[in-house]
């Protein structure tokens, strides 16, 4: 199957007619159905697959015997890392064996196509191109899917890799409710994943035998298309956060309420939306407010309720922490002037990640590619921050939008970025 | 059944356990529940009960025979109305027999327990208590409910009375949807309504014999908290409106995307909620942005769209155009800063409405009580335009707060206004 065939078998999934945009929250039925396909595709190329209890997926191509660098049996299962001991490193740089590449099928609301299933059909795209041109790898090479990357339906970004790396724990996770009220274990139960399992402490992927993990994906901004190059390796993630704002007022008549009477959330989370703007604005950095839940939301009643989310992206963490701070600041101060409250609460916050600059170095050494930073999470942040060695590769996108039906990205310029995958692979399992 | 006993009632139906408030939205359960009490309580009367196609009801109160001072059969199914000769007025005053009164039982979301239940349950009581009275009235005297009186679910505010009277026809309103997409006609037949009827022309209750309309309502402001008084008159509703303000923008990456290659509607709506509410303040008037749909509403992304319905109310009609022409000018001002566009549809505007004068003074007379106008819609406004003389009762409310469930009314005031309805009616169906 080609990389255009995989494409192909994927545009439908969860795609909305009037849109063209894409809706695949974790663990509904376009969820499954991309799992299904994945799987199959991980099947047909006679690759190992595991499937863990939150639906996160690994294809493990293995070295054959005897052409292990390092051992290749049970290199995921095997609570030891033979060749891991303190400060130890083997004769490729890595401390552990196995080389992971992937990304995630899930997608925000109403998404784009490319954010997350370019790295997994890339992914697997570049297994077959490396077996094409007769590679045999000396370590496992393992695909992986990771769920709920966007954090579309709990709120928690890279959740999948978060429980897989421990960053979060399944006791506190477990708590989480999506907007319709659906606990996660019972969402999870639903798509027939084993809750017990991640209840009685385990259930999760084990990735203790990785030793690097390369993440490619389209990119998010114009960086590439102004340096007019195809692919780019990742530097670092800025420091990022999600926080929730409660604006409480006092729900009222619309028609018969004085102006001056009136305790109105919505005028307060009005000009807070604006001063994050400008805020965000003059210093370079990036304040959002794009989700809102109002209160009762009806047409004749003055809201007694406005609840925002506020995502903000700096290039330092005190920088993220004095825009957060300012914007709320603001808030309160108007807050005081419209009779009404404002409460912060910080979801997420993820600090600055820099991805391994050996490695990057190395895969940059590959084909030439310019290193340059991100402003969004991705689960190869994850994986950095728990320890494991990560690098992303970045494809170009023509408009740089992204998280919208509109993101796209050229036909030649994907399979570039499988080339270039495809030789860093190389490289990295030689 | 007391008022007490009634109110007691219906406490319970369609409220909130964690806000208090009260959710009776037309054609759902809630509103199935109330229509079974209010058909229950005309039968315990002895009360001839009428329900419509749209679940619209009156309970009849008919004249002994001979009491009649115009005649009291077939009142509302008749289609001559003997004294109603153009010009011509019985010696009550009134061109038709009947006298109505009534309210509404549907509440906003979140609403209240008083506005439009104790017009309802007022009346009843006055029959109550004309009949403790040994009242004879030689007029048919009707308890009427209209149902989606606030227009909660299919937008459109008095939507019951609107057919009822013609001023909306079934033809135009069997195309509305509620906010889940379901349609009139649909949500009609699951409450168990005769849809085939309105589609045949038919189905609707015959106004044609009444005379005059009194609604009594708790007040949704603080004129009699100010006055000091418990009851009060209508004398006008002021031209108010509903407007769709749809702001479209490009859905983009909350992270990667500068803040300067945006085109983000939330900026260009939250300007537009603060001009409003600027604009009605300096003027006197009312101007509300209460309900807000944002797409695709995540987190991360730059919303594509905002849609925001704004409710705007003036002392005329004139200073009602100009309020709504104003807003819509900083909005597109804005839009063109922001990159993005602005639609604005007016969905209703209803023009200024003057209770009849002469029943006004009359039922003033009865009490001694003032006069005063209110800013909100009621379907006595919706009478009063389709020619039936028209009259309103304001309850005084403590707080002057309505549409939520801080709503309140004092329960010896209650009683007042029930007295007040009472000698009221008396008066008119003498």
């Amino acid at each position: 199957m080609t990389f255009e065939g995989m494409w192909r078998d994927l545009a439908p999934v969860g795609r909305s007619a009037s849109s063209g945009g894409y809706f695949r929250q974790p663990w509904t039925s376009a969820e499954s159905e991309l799992r299904a396909w994945f799987t199959e595709a991980a099947l047909a190329r006679g690759l190992e697959l595991e499937t863990d209890a939150l639906g996160n997926q690994v294809a493990w191509w293995h070295p054959p015997a005897g052409a292990s660098a390092v051992g290749s049996a049970g290199v995921v299962r095997d609570e030891g890392t033979p060749e891991s001991a303190p400060g130890g490193s083997d004769r490729h740089g890595l401390s552990r064996p196995a080389v992971l590449t992937g990304s995630h099928l899930d997608s925000v609301l109403d998404g784009g196509a490319y954010d997350g299933p370019l790295g997994v059909v890339s992914a697997l795209a570049a297994v077959d191109l490396m077996r094409e041109r007769g590679v045999v790898p000396t370590r496992p090479v393992g695909v992986s899917v990771f769920t709920e990357e966007e954090g579309s339906r709990f709120g928690l970004a890279c959740l999948g890799s978060r429980l897989a790396t421990g960053a979060t724990r399944w006791t506190d996770a477990r708590e989480r409710r999506d907007r319709d009220g659906v606990a996660l274990p019972d969402a999870l139960a639903t798509a027939g994943l084993d809750v017990a399992a991640l209840e009685d402490g385990g259930g999760l992927l084990d990735l203790s035998g990785v030793g690097c993990f390369v993440e490619l994906h389209v990119e998010q901004g114009r960086d590439l298309v102004d340096r007019d190059v195809a692919v780019g390796v990742g530097s670092e993630i800025w420091p990022h956060g999600r926080y929730r704002f409660d604006f409480t007022g006092e729900a009222n008549h619309a028609g018969t309420t004085r102006m001056e009477d009136r305790r109105d959330p919505m005028l307060t989370y009005a000009m807070t939306a604006l001063a994050a703007n400008k805020q965000a604005r003059l210093s370079g950095q990036r304040a959002t407010f794009g989700r809102l839940e109002v209160a009762p939301n009806g047409t004749n009643a003055v809201p007694s309720r406005v609840t925002a989310w506020l995502d903000a992206r700096c290039e330092s963490d005190a920088a993220l922490a004095d825009l957060v701070a300012a914007i709320e600041r603001q808030g309160t101060e108007r807050a005081g002037r419209d009779g009404t409250g404002l409460a912060v609460t910080a979801e997420s916050v993820s600090g600055r990640v820099a991805f391994d600059p050996d490695l990057a170095a190395r895969i940059a050494g590959v084909g030439g590619w310019p290193v340059i930073p991100t402003q969004a999470g991705h689960d190869a942040g994850i994986l950095a921050t728990a320890g494991v060695p990560s690098a992303m590769l970045f494809v170009r996108n023509p408009t740089g939008v992204s998280h919208s039906p509109a993101e796209s990205a050229e036909s030649a310029d994907c399979l570039t970025g499988v080339e270039a995958l495809a030789d860093t692979l190389t490289e990295l399992a030689r």
